[in-house]
């Protein structure tokens, strides 16, 4: 192998800097052309979906603090008792009918809008976290420069199709005002789609308004243009917060990611087979609101699952039993034909060591194998979700673009086969030098910006660095060459006096 | 969730112990409960096999310093030119057709004896790092201290089947007698099953007689006892070494494991279907040598597949093309019915960090998915295989016990359907106290002896290890709590005697 080695010469920065950047061709969402891996057999997907109808029918779901919905389960033929709506077997299926199987979300740079659903994977980053993590400075609250800061990340990763939403929470920004500059963000400092707020309906008014501004109103009304994620209080509560917000966003035929967020062991039961069975029944009711408002609106059957460690009550990750709940939950939603989302690189530890690698791996290939169609968090999560990590998110992120490559499975065309550089070769000799390897040699293989493979002398002349350390380097580099995307400046002025407005019409509040 | 913590209380010595020790039940061997995930349509399939018989037939395969293999060749209607024999097309197939599907190798205690084949999988640690690392005393090389160290440490870990190879090279003793030492402490200090020596055939005659003293003579000539590596000098040459001793295990009824070892774009195409066509020719041939020697004898198709990087030339590890190999070699395999061999816990990294732990589940996940039966390499393996590495031993080994979880699919029980739970706790309450919770606590979720899933504030005021630091202790009790397992006095006795013998019969070399 040694003609393989110093091909390239040029000093140590340089060799860096190469590394760094390598493929930062943007990718399109991706369209896989491999199978899903199935864990369930066409009886046991029977068994969880007869449980999930005796569910909604014996034991109801709930619908806190919102009349107009349990008004809307009433006429839809539903057996409403109180807040605890009682749905007739078969009924939230024939609801669903009118869900689109796939749709498009729009970005404002066309190149950038994903389709979601059907045989797509759209990656998006990190959702939710409060806290951020870096080498440099540890764990600390999030303030609206991080959260740009992962906005900027989050454009520059070429297999991140998606800029997310709440990629951290901006701390410093009164709660009541915050949703603004963060949509705002979004739009500014990337062209790829994004989510919007979810913590009032008011906001989530604003976030379509903002989007108006950027879409026009009329293609807003009849396009996808903003995703949001709605959680389920499970087991099986749905809150007046969440269920305004879906019912904004599905009155405007905006998206939402209907996600029952289950900790198995303490919000469903600890065996997989019950927690399948809750969470498609919850799906299934809080899509349907959806559809009672507004037929044909876009939604994703989401779940969020995980376990508990039985002895100390903490959320675990990367564990065996969320992984075939992912496997089976994404064949349930194949079965209704909606687009689904779960998944992730979801992780436990405080740090991007070991742990948080294992444990992300093991829930993103399996997310990427399991066909999952919208992935949050797909970069950055860190400590349960509670820190969006600097240096974990440019880790993940070259582990996504393994993942598209891994979807575009075997090529068998002539060049794939390889049969003339067998040929030429032939025993004894290597296929360095050879002509297929030559005309192949760019694209060969997948190329990463964060591992070493290095010989340990060589490593050890670099500083002896982890993984790490290396990603500690590589977002700071791509931050530093960040170029925000050219945005109209009549809809940047239009959308930053619609901004000034609404902050002024009232005073923060930090609920 | 505040119910669940708490709950056992002590200092935090004994929940460390605790954790270090949880679930040291030995599991069997796996067999599977959920489908192969497969990435190659039966047309991609029928592409590479007759890709393969052309490589067979036209290309043919180089046998150095064989006459024996040669002739036996002739004999089965080989056209053989000088050493390079070509294989008429469905040859080689019809030759296998006396390999077995599955096959039993028996450990000295018959309750870990495995099943290799069908639907099992059968985890083995690494083999063949000169080095050693941990996190003390940093990368040195091997001893016959660690040697044994490793042995015990694969003896102690619950999902680790197999006692493996050369675990690592113990360079402290001669080359020639090495094998001798390694073998007895397999036997010695655990009682699962083990590989033999390849390293000349004389060195393999020797495992089969050490087999011998401990299973009896007749016992050996009729079961597997030893099952061992044999590597094909890819692309397309098997050398007289290797022959040597996959003849003399053949003859003795014994298991060879013939693996292309490619590090694709150096030892084979750059492409995944011009390798995958590439190894199965050279595995075909290969298995072929051990049914001319001895039909009906046990026979594993393996196969080594990594790549390079095209601009360093050092070989890469977890990434996607040779994870689609070993998904597509497998379908390979089981379309031949034959047991396979691949994967493992693989990475480049010098350090137990992020970059190994993602390269070792990228590849390790695939080879349970992807249904492989046994697998070399699945704890240890550091630095591209240059080191054994001590902390990710015992990570790796936490992580095959997650994948023995994952291969028993979903319970569809009652008890696991988990209605009784779901009508006891209703909307808006938790399963943390229901019976069904109760009834299923000790064994709900799979428990991580490496993972810390606390919150900050209790990992900091536990010295915010990470979990190499935290692996370094798990090892270390490991070590101290070794107790060896039984072996008849008399037995080893014998093996000793043996040993002496043949140490006193020859001088020290290195070669």
């Amino acid at each position: 192998m040694s003609e393989g080695r110093g091909r390239r010469r040029g000093g140590r920065d340089a060799r860096r800097k190469e590394r760094q950047n390598a493929a930062m061709v943007q990718r399109t969402y991706i369209t896989r052309r491999i199978p899903c891996t199935e864990v369930l057999s066409e009886e046991g997907l029977e068994i969880i979906e007869a449980n999930a109808e005796t569910i909604l029918e014996e034991i109801g779901i709930e619908f806190h603090d919102d009349e107009e919905c349990l008004a809307l389960w009433k006429d839809a033929g539903a057996d409403v008792r109180g807040t605890r709506v009682h749905v007739p077997r078969g009924l939230a299926r024939s609801i669903l009918k009118t869900a689109p199987g796939e749709f498009t979300q729009y970005a404002r740079n066309p190149e950038r809008s994903v389709r979601i659903g059907g045989d797509h994977t759209v990656f998006a980053p990190v959702y939710g976290p409060p806290f951020v993590h870096d080498l440099d400075r540890g764990r600390r609250y999030g303030t609206i420069e991080d959260f740009r800061n992962f906005v900027k990340l989050a454009y520059m990763a070429p297999a991140i199709h998606h800029s997310g939403g709440t990629v951290c929470e901006p701390v410093d920004i009164p709660v009541n005002k915050r949703h603004l500059d963060m949509v705002y963000s979004h739009i500014r400092y990337s062209d790829k789609p994004f989510m919007g707020s979810v913590t009032h309906p008011d906001r989530a008014a604003d976030t379509v308004a903002m989007a108006k501004l950027v879409f026009g109103d009329d293609f807003v009304e009849n396009n996808c243009c903003v995703v949001s994620l709605i959680n389920a209080n499970s087991p099986m509560v749905f809150d007046a917060t969440m269920l305004g917000a879906l019912k904004t966003y599905a009155r405007h035929n905006q998206a939402t990611v209907v996600s029952p967020f289950i900790l198995a062991g303490a919000m469903s039961p600890v065996t997989v087979a019950g927690t399948l069975a809750q969470l498609l029944a919850e799906a299934l009711a809080g899509m349907c609101v959806t559809q009672l408002v507004r037929p044909g609106a876009p939604v994703i059957f989401g779940t969020f699952a995980s376990s508990i460690s039985m002895q100390s009550g903490a959320p675990t990750f990367g564990t065996p039993e969320p992984t075939l709940v992912l496997f089976a939950a994404a064949q349930l939603a194949r079965r209704l034909g909606i687009p689904f989302r779960s998944g992730g690189s979801l992780c436990g530890s405080k740090l991007p060591d070991a742990q948080a690698a294992y444990e992300s791996a093991q829930t993103l290939l399996p997310t990427l194998l399991g066909g999952i169609n919208f992935v949050l968090h797909a970069a950055g999560w860190l400590e349960a979700g509670l820190s969006s990590s600097y240096e974990k998110f440019v880790m993940d992120a070259d582990q996504l673009g393994m993942m598209q490559v891994m979807a575009e499975g075997i090529d068998l065309s002539e060049n794939g086969q390889a049969m003339d550089a067998i040929r030429e070769v032939g025993p004894g000799a290597h296929y360095l030098g050879c002509d297929h390897t030559q005309r192949n040699f760019q694209t060969a293989f997948y190329r990463s910006n964060i591992a070493d493979n290095n010989s340990v002398e060589q490593w050890q002349s670099e500083g002896s660095l982890d993984a790490a350390q290396r990603a500690n380097a590589v977002w700071k580099a791509w931050l530093a060459d960040y170029q925000a995307p050219a945005l109209d400046p009549g809809i940047d002025e239009a959308l930053q006096a619609f901004i000034r407005e609404k902050k002024d019409s009232m005073p923060d509040a930090m609920v």
